[in-house]
């Protein structure tokens, strides 16, 4: 038997870390452009800042507005692909990628050349897929979503936003466009109509940073509930899930954020940014206005203070 | 002042580790598809196998023929854009960019798109571009590139081959496309054939397992030499360059690299490997055959295998 | 006042000329590929041929089942190009543009590239902002093409098949992807369902080849209806259309068809190609086989012949 | 047998059409850009404008600089396309397509999807190809061009001009960057730096409106110098040129083109503009501003005028 190194010190004092982010952002907030390609998403106010860390113990640990709602957007393609792979497993890989993607403007000509396989499920077109898996296995398939991440938040009352979902769906023209051209290759079974109104559902849930820091720890905890004995991922998975956040989590500064902030984290443009350390907790931050490449510019900085502070990074 | 986790365990034995990958590993020597688009690539023996780990202190492990010198290939980008940052420093960063990139049949669109900046210095056409900064810094930038790995690596007599690099050359067309067009948009101050020959001749390095696990631990030591004082990178230069290995340095497999080693490494079409624990130790593992990416199928093979057995990853 | 030549002889014997290319013909009938995309397509009887030319006087002459309706297809592209000229004049241009295009892999980074905007009227993407053009005009935007073409052609009882239109409905994502693509960049006013449906119904009219060298009497009449003094398009727009087809009527062989037959064409993948001697008459060749660019084999041979034996081309 | 219609009329008076397009252009002389990527070109006067008409039996017309030497540049696609095929001949196509092309943009793209195969001889691309079996045929390629244009146009004394050609040789990296790419796909056998040299010189080739307009009645003679009988194309192969040039030649306006002018033509960045018409004459107009496309705004000018008042078009 071979030893083995435990990972982050169990020693931090979250609480004291947290205040000092608050603090060293303070006078950052507000800075950035708030999402405004519809309007739901334009009229948050762009000063407000929340940050969560829930250990696997059960501890939770808050600054600002961190039990305020907020759009979670593309963070709800991290959960969406966890329970598509819970209820397809390996095979779910045959019809997403699993490798980072260039940038934007590639990403039909990519699509085309890899036969309307997406190169990973945190893109669009791989987000469209999963969802089509959904569609696949829940009737109703954002409510699923909704059940799910009630059940890891432990928030019963949470829902998605219908008016944000409808304004999504009135400008999904690109995503429809990806959509078809998936299907045209037999990549996607349901109708792009209700693929996309699933989608669009699923990225208007509303959570709080102490839900989704909550949510968070089952992939801490290497695919189990903690707490409970529940398991949701195996072991594999969940550190599959975890490489791909760190590789493919933060768009197309993806790079960037392995380096300064050195964790597997996805972020939405809502503004919220979730990220764990293995073995330890579940971590939430948020802030609406957002850098140029689509992440809370914000919440990126609190997130690099914090692993400055609290562990060493792999780099 | 907050605590500070301490990453890898100190007390992992590498003996017997490595004795037990090379034991694990010896089915599958010669799986895989050696590099053949060049005759001196393709004559090398398949079932060779070796590995080192060379600790901060000094010490060293191997295991196999860990001495057996070969061709580092693609290897060299790593030190090359050692030596650039080191000369030029952030500015750097406006030439060549630090994200991943999506499949080669992109490459030249992207670059159109990005005004002839490539994604990242691992891709050919950034290696490029750091092979044009060292030929505006050294009359001969190869031999520049040599002796900086002679000092690493401690091996005085290392060097490039002639023919190999002569060969590569020869059938180096598109990479001279892809250094034409990048000059089309300013972005090479050399002339082609200049950065061309001074890049084969770069990626004809020859140096063993142990050469290179030492040469690694100055990455490992946060860009300081060990056992001297001498810093090579500052330690945020040295942070970047492992976060660019992590994320971009597996070739098109980069993403699964990360999910089954996930540990800052660097590849070869030589077959070998280079990576590092940060705070601990340079690894080195060669294996000729390739999987369909171009990475060591057995390398990879190893290099999971160590990390299963020596410590906690990040995911 | 400058001295004016006039183009074709009216001294040719059409009767002859056709009589000449069924016998030549006959030995190929059946070589090619019958469209087979969708079943309604794919059961039509291969060794089918049929030819028409009408004069400006009137006059018909026809060989072979040049009597029996065939489904137009991309024939439809033409006649609603007319349509939606007659309705929106010169501004169209500005929707649309008026080049030929490279292959068809190209068509969505070109359209991304020209910001949604389609390279001609003729290709897919081209030929839905046509017909959404059509669908601002028209409440049944379909019915108005065939109203259209009944008028042209003099054959009040005209039609499309449904069967047939629902069957392209039915693979129609690829479509579906260029329309949406082209709504996010704000070059279709219409909802994609209703652009789709009334693309595939005008496809799915069908018309003989004495009917459809009859409605093209009005092109090579340079714009207005023969017989009657309506104008349906202005001069320089006639002649605008003739230039469009010489460049971009046959798919992705229109330059060797315009080396070959010389003529303004467009043709369909049910077999069918229209063509025209300005000045002098309207022609319609139909035989079910394609080449592997989409165009009749037979129907290109046969005008090949046309060409050769009744005119100098312009080449 | 049957009939054959003869094209353009004999009796045009091409003394009175020059002399009144001469007028008529007047006031537009000056307007476009002049071509300015190197200072050779830059610093032509621009309000320049020749015109010559050469007839099959000789007779030659005239107005404004038409005895003016001037650099053909893309013009010379032309004649190296015919000097090749008299080389080749047919197998020439297996190495360059006869297709119309996209948009620049999308030129390495396309020639990555048809494995080094460029779309027509008139794209750079495609001219690099001619170029390159030019080199294989004569030791000095662009002699040999200059010879064949010496014997075409009568005049022994034409050259290229060494300063413009070395110019062209410093910023062809986008030109290199293609010839190497193509090379990689097999499709270049000489050096990229032959080729490129070659083909900057054959470029540099300077002559007058009435030379080339001479020139050009080989192809008006369906491949045979009038008055000799010394044929340099078979029939077939001088009318698919000719065809080229209606769909090709006029770079990303050649739809446009074909709608204006209807004649089979070839411009170059110079300001020259080679046309022709079957059976009767050779042309050529020259004044050095250019429309967007870059072909000479007035010289395009010229040639509709032309068209207009002297001969139906096809379309």
């Amino acid at each position: 038997m071979l030893p083995t190194a435990t990972h982050p010190s169990p020693s931090v004092d979250y609480a004291a870390v947290l205040a000092q982010i608050h603090e060293q952002v303070a006078h950052a907030l507000g800075r950035g452009r708030v999402a405004d390609y519809i309007p739901e998403l334009a009229r948050v106010d762009a000063q407000q800042f929340g940050m969560a860390v829930v250990r696997l113990d059960g501890s939770v640990f808050e600054v600002g507005q961190a039990r305020t709602p907020f759009s979670i957007q593309s963070i709800s393609k991290l959960f969406a692909l966890i329970m598509a792979l819970k209820s397809d497993g390996e095979r779910l890989w045959a019809r997403v990628g699993r490798e980072p993607s260039g940038n934007a403007f590639n990403s039909l000509v990519q699509l085309e050349y890899e036969r309307g396989r997406p190169r990973n499920p945190f893109i669009n077109a791989g987000a469209l897929v999963i969802t089509d898996v959904l569609c696949q296995h829940f009737v109703v398939p954002e409510m699923a979503v909704v059940e799910f991440l009630r059940k890891l938040s432990g928030n019963a009352s949470l829902s998605y936003d219908s008016s944000m979902a409808a304004s999504e769906q009135g400008c999904s023209d690109r995503n429809a466009a990806m959509a078809h051209f998936m299907r045209s290759f037999g990549n996607l079974r349901n109708t792009v109509p209700e693929v996309i109104e699933a989608y669009c559902r699923q990225c208007a849930i509303e959570m709080s940073c102490v839900d989704l820091a909550r949510a968070m720890t089952v992939l801490a905890n290497h695919g189990a509930i903690p707490g409970s004995n529940k398991r949701v991922l195996d072991v594999s998975s969940a550190k599959r899930v975890n490489a791909l956040m760190l590789t493919c989590g933060a768009y197309d500064a993806s790079g960037d954020f392995a380096f300064r902030v050195g964790l597997p984290a996805k972020s939405g443009v809502g503004g919220g940014i979730v990220a764990l350390i293995p073995g330890e907790c579940g971590i939430c931050v948020w802030s609406p206005p957002l850098e140029e490449s689509g992440n809370s510019l914000v919440g990126s900085l609190a997130l690099e203070l914090l692993t400055t502070w609290s562990l060493n990074s792999i780099f």
